[in-house]
């Protein structure tokens, strides 16, 4: 997932110590039938190993978008999995980039729900990992249970198996699907689903997700301490850009690289770099330092500072610290001030700097070029387009019109409100599993919701599932298969969240 | 060569495009049985192929102190080549680094003449060659000739092969060398020469030393176009450094990569060094802005202005900044402005940045560290130790003692005296190849002649050679086999200017 949407990253967000509870009223739910709910899941324990082998082929094949990686191949695959699953109509979809799909599955139902798939991975480095990334090994992790290793095991290949294993076992017990199903997935979600939209807006698709009250996608939502959930009401949005200075561009400095003898009587791309950040953030580089750039950004209601401040009073400022390795927030912040933060602004980060030489010891060269890699993260009701077009006028004002920014992808933030049918059915399930989940108003990292959440479509969006993982676009990302931790649901335990979930949303008013 | 002093780097700093004549009084020195030397040059020609042979063995085996690869087998090699060409005495030097090396050629002369050489070579990627970097194929060049392509080929290999293909052809002639040999040389000099004066200031190394009037490398001075030749009556001084900012050490910020949503709340190790770096320089990257960082360096001499206005006056602008790609000097100066700062003004350059992720794309990381490579030149009367020190105060004054500085390697400026009998010789020979050398104070790039004309030794130290190569820490270096251009000695010619210099330094009063 782009930008911090996997289950262990938001949960790093609070590091919640215990699940703190707020208050929401609960729709009532119509009760489900005893015996089905026990065929079903007993088809899930009964489908494990099928299930845990779904997803070590599924994680075999990388899709990567920004290496142009097994895209082809990676869609076929993932279009067969939807298929094997029930889906009755699996679609290629064709963008200005990688293809999209779209899938439904009619189960002649009243309702129908939609979900968010993503077939693409985040980039890996083998020599990084403890187990190979594309082995999906069983390894036992002290505390945790059996996890399987393996690139897209949280982030999103897990999830989305399980869910689908939830598909299987239910058709395995005879059982009929209580809501129809509608599909969309891309393949560019870890370079910021620049085609996404072209998927969602397709008229006859488009129709499709009009008919759905509400989309989700499958999520490992549960820490992995108590198996604490945190529902968000949205998500930051995202832009993620390069700034590229270079002699050819600017007209000054060399072209190329040259021997760095020649500084004195030559510009520096880099040190123009260097200058034209210096100039977007303020001198601890915790604030933007653009005038203008977040005249559109909301600031939190007090009903979302309420929020705040009940999970900063219910969780362990001490154990975020601790999971993350940190001593400090900015500006020296306490708990409470740090999560309001997270929620309510606006960031320009470095994810990268890359210029002239990079290897090992020195090389006494004037780089031609050097680059900086930015992710800008958005609050409503900031727009990706208003931002990056907001760093290009300061970049043009303040001397830097040669500076090239390249866009690489980005969307607008996303809500959904918390007396939507979706959430409350959320926190409806988690509840009947003993959790009683933290609300927060928006996660810190991004997620294309905007496209469902957005106009035309307007719909509630958001994540469900238990089941735990972590190290999404890091080394020995994992994934929960057995948990040795009952508060803490395994894949088998997290596929019948799902069960609960589609038949709890049949039901929701 | 460190920091710019291969051949084609010194006379890109100029783009000379014809040999100015700058007057300096010529020694009277004796004149060369022309037999003795027709049957030397003979030898020569006679033995091009063993030389070339040479070259080509030498260069397939890199030793690269910054990697650490090949550094005993190379100076094995190095030594190997020293003994076959006629030192008798030839030692390997141990340092706290890499060692070096010790030769001594006594041919029963009156005077003794010491040699500089260095056995590494810089960094290289095959992949941005044209012909593999260690095949020294040999290659047809328009306009240039026969070229051997190799890294090391100019620097430095193929210069002193040069040389010893001389000694080779002395001794095969049955000639008598009229100057005894002290050769000292090391093997980290692409890494700023941190221990080499380990070597120098061996008590009986010194002491051989102090035998010698002057200490010289060989080199490929001609520019391709005419075979002008530039005089350098000195060098700047290097240091090479990387500034890290780590969150680990800062104390802020993640100790490793972390989601970079979290950049709301956490600072960022890479905007800190961001704002450090932004610091040293003026806002248009040019000059240092640290206060009292030059207060030592010497102004140019009245007569060092008027051998740059001479160079101006002869040299064409728009040829140097055709050969480097470039547009303009910094501040729009002019040529003689350009040349004036080529030479008197120290500098802080970016030789690399990097930091989080530097692939292709985006990935989404709050980096947990970020670094850049610098060099600083400077200009006598700054040293290494105080410039570098110079650095580290300013960045503890300005909120920046956490980011670390690891210096790894530098030394002084060196200067040699305009009318010292090794100049006086250079231009002597020069001259009697029809060339009339241009003179410039100082060269912009570094090479560790502080070891030599610093004390205790404090003698004149500089750079010889007919020849031409390029390329130096670039792709497809080269170094001219067999030339195309009457003004401009291939190999051979080289060899014998070594020739004519030698018995030119016998001469010299």
């Amino acid at each position: 997932m782009q930008s911090g949407g996997a289950g262990a990253d938001r949960r790093a967000v609070l590091g919640m110590g215990a699940a703190a509870a707020v208050t929401l009223a609960a729709p009532a739910i119509a009760r489900v039938a005893s015996t089905d709910m026990g065929r079903i899941r007993a088809e899930i324990d009964k489908r494990q190993d099928e299930a845990v082998e779904r997803l070590r082929s599924w994680i075999a094949l990388p899709g990567i978008a920004a290496e142009n990686r097994n895209m082809a191949e990676a869609c076929d695959q993932t279009m067969k999995l939807l298929s094997d699953a029930g889906f009755q109509h699996v679609e290629k979809v064709p963008t200005d980039g990688h293809p999209g799909i779209f899938a439904t599955l009619d189960a002649g139902a009243k309702k129908t729900v939609a979900l968010y798939f993503m077939y693409d991975v985040k980039q890996f480095d083998p020599a990084e990992w403890s187990s190979p990334p594309l082995a999906g090994a069983i390894v036992e992790r002290p505390g945790l249970g059996k996890v399987m290793i393996g690139r897209g095991a949280v982030n999103q290949k897990g999830p989305e198996a399980t869910f689908l294993a939830a598909l299987h076992a239910i058709r395995a017990a005879g059982q009929k699907l209580p809501v129809n199903l509608v599909l969309v997935a891309e393949g560019e979600e870890e370079i910021g689903s620049p085609h996404f939209h072209q998927v969602v807006q397709r008229p006859d698709i488009a129709a499709a997700l009009r008919r759905c009250r509400e989309v989700y996608m499958p999520f490992a939502s549960q820490n992995p301490s108590d198996g604490g959930v945190t529902v968000y009401l949205g998500a930051k949005g995202v832009v993620e850009m390069e700034l590229i200075s270079s002699g050819a561009r600017w007209g000054r400095g060399p072209e190329k690289d040259i021997h760095s003898s020649e500084k004195a009587r030559l510009d520096s791309p880099a040190w123009h770099l260097v200058k034209a950040l210096s100039t977007l953030v303020s001198e601890d580089g915790n604030d933007i330092a653009i005038p203008g750039y977040a005249a559109k950004a909301r600031p939190l209601s007090p009903t979302e500072k309420a929020m705040i401040a009940e999970v900063a009073r219910r969780t362990s400022e001490a154990g975020a610290m601790k999971q993350m390795g940190v001593k400090h927030w900015v500006h020296d912040l306490d708990w409470q001030g740090a999560l309001e933060r997270l929620a309510a602004v606006p960031t320009i980060n470095i994810e990268g700097l890359v210029g002239g030489y990079t290897g090992m010891g020195g090389k006494t060269i004037l780089p031609g070029k050097a680059t900086a890699k930015l992710d800008l993260r958005l609050v409503p009701d900031m727009t990706a387009k208003e931002a990056a077009a907001a760093i290009r006028a300061h970049l043009d004002r303040n001397g830097f019109a040669d500076i090239e920014m390249k866009v690489s992808g980005g969307y607008d933030p996303t809500s959904t409100p918390a007396d939507s049918a979706l959430i409350r059915t959320e926190i409806e399930v988690y509840r009947k599993n003993g959790i009683d989940p933290v609300i927060l108003p928006r996660l810190a990292g991004s997620w294309p919701g905007y496209v469902f959440t957005g106009a035309p479509l307007n719909m509630p969006a958001g994540h469900f599932g238990l089941g735990h993982g972590n190290g999404a676009h890091a080394p020995d990302e994992y994934y929960l298969i057995e948990s040795a931790n009952p508060k803490v649901q395994g894949m088998a335990g997290a596929a019948y969240s799902h069960v609960e979930f589609l038949w709890a949303l049949a039901a929701a008013k």
